[in-house]
């Protein structure tokens, strides 16, 4: 397998943490999103990806896109470790955690958009700080009041063992200390971050271990 | 079930979409997103779910949120028709088409985002609406690449089968008719989108057909 991807971009980050925790083994191709203008919008890359987003997967020839996507299509042919519970009420619970991050806060601060507010709509620098912070602190606070009301957490998102909740919910926590967010709301997703950062899969798939960080 | 949503919410349209295909009577609680300063921020809808967005099913008791973890639990209990494919590289090519909207293209113009471009960015009623525009026109065009590059689509997106991708679809151009966006450019899209919507469950489904219209 190989995954393109780019040290900093929290999608890649969570294919990387997915990998790790069944055991594969695959090559990386970094796809660095500010050099070259872009390496994403290289023609080449364009090819696997018209949208010009990582992280794409190629299985064996099988190119794949979307982080989520990709992690539920390891998840059904390498089913060990499980990263779903078997319960269907379960499940619904652990995917609704990911995609409160995926849906609701991470498309928000996405580098193109933020562009966009900057070139297009000719934002300062401290508006787009803001509008980052605001969406990142809002989704979260939402979140851990989700996860508490709940009340199915433990170690983890769902009691203590690792599930694509959690998968999705380090390289946010990431992010949002990179951008100084406020995180005094959040203890459930804290203690969450800080279990999951004890994890070799979770050490080893951070950015700043990765062969393309600068 | 009891489906609480918004008749011309999107997430909630792909909930209505999954629910008719397979079949499966509901009820509909209105959860008017403009009314009373928004519903979704009343104390009892805030109790079911703490991030005040819809769609929510309860499902005897059983509170779930986000619309793809609702369709992919609907289709986890009750499988006919199937909504995803056997196959898990065909299965992974249907879920990231459905991400690609639900993660690159909707969040950007939610509601509520659409609203902190105006009232705290101060942008005009123009620069919304290219916003808007732009986002949708650049995320369909993206994906109406990557659906041609992948060879996969017949009268629907995988094929001559309706999966969870032209659920996802469906809404999304919906969407983009009432801004007025360009869909010249998507040709493939738009035949998706005239097969579906000549099928019952895509049309009992439809914004306009909701008792909670206005």
């Amino acid at each position: 397998m190989n995954l393109y991807g780019y040290f900093r971009s929290s999608a890649s980050f969570r294919v990387r943490v997915a990998l790790n925790l069944k055991g594969l083994p695959y090559d990386s191709t970094a796809v660095h999103l500010r050099k070259d203008g872009g390496q994403q919008h290289a023609p080449a890359f364009r090819a696997l990806n018209p949208a010009a987003l990582v992280p794409v997967l190629d299985d064996d020839g099988h190119v794949m896109t979307q982080s989520l996507a990709i992690i539920e299509y390891l998840e059904e042919t390498h089913p060990q470790p499980p990263l779903l519970p078997q319960d269907a009420v379960q499940r619904a619970y652990v995917r609704s955690v990911a995609l409160a991050i995926a849906c609701d806060i991470h498309p928000l601060n996405n580098l193109r958009v933020l562009r966009y507010l900057v070139k297009t709509l000719g934002v300062s620098e401290e508006q787009k700080n803001a509008w980052y912070r605001h969406w990142v602190e809002q989704g979260l606070a939402a979140l851990e009041a989700r996860i508490v009301a709940d009340n199915r957490a433990g170690q983890y998102a769902l009691a203590d063992s690792v599930t694509l909740a959690d998968v999705m919910i380090v390289p946010q926590i990431f992010n949002a200390q990179r951008m100084d967010c406020s995180l005094e709301s959040v203890p459930t997703l804290m203690r969450i971050f800080e279990h999951c950062m004890r994890l070799p899969a979770f050490i080893d798939a951070h950015p700043s271990k990765q062969p393309d960080a600068d």
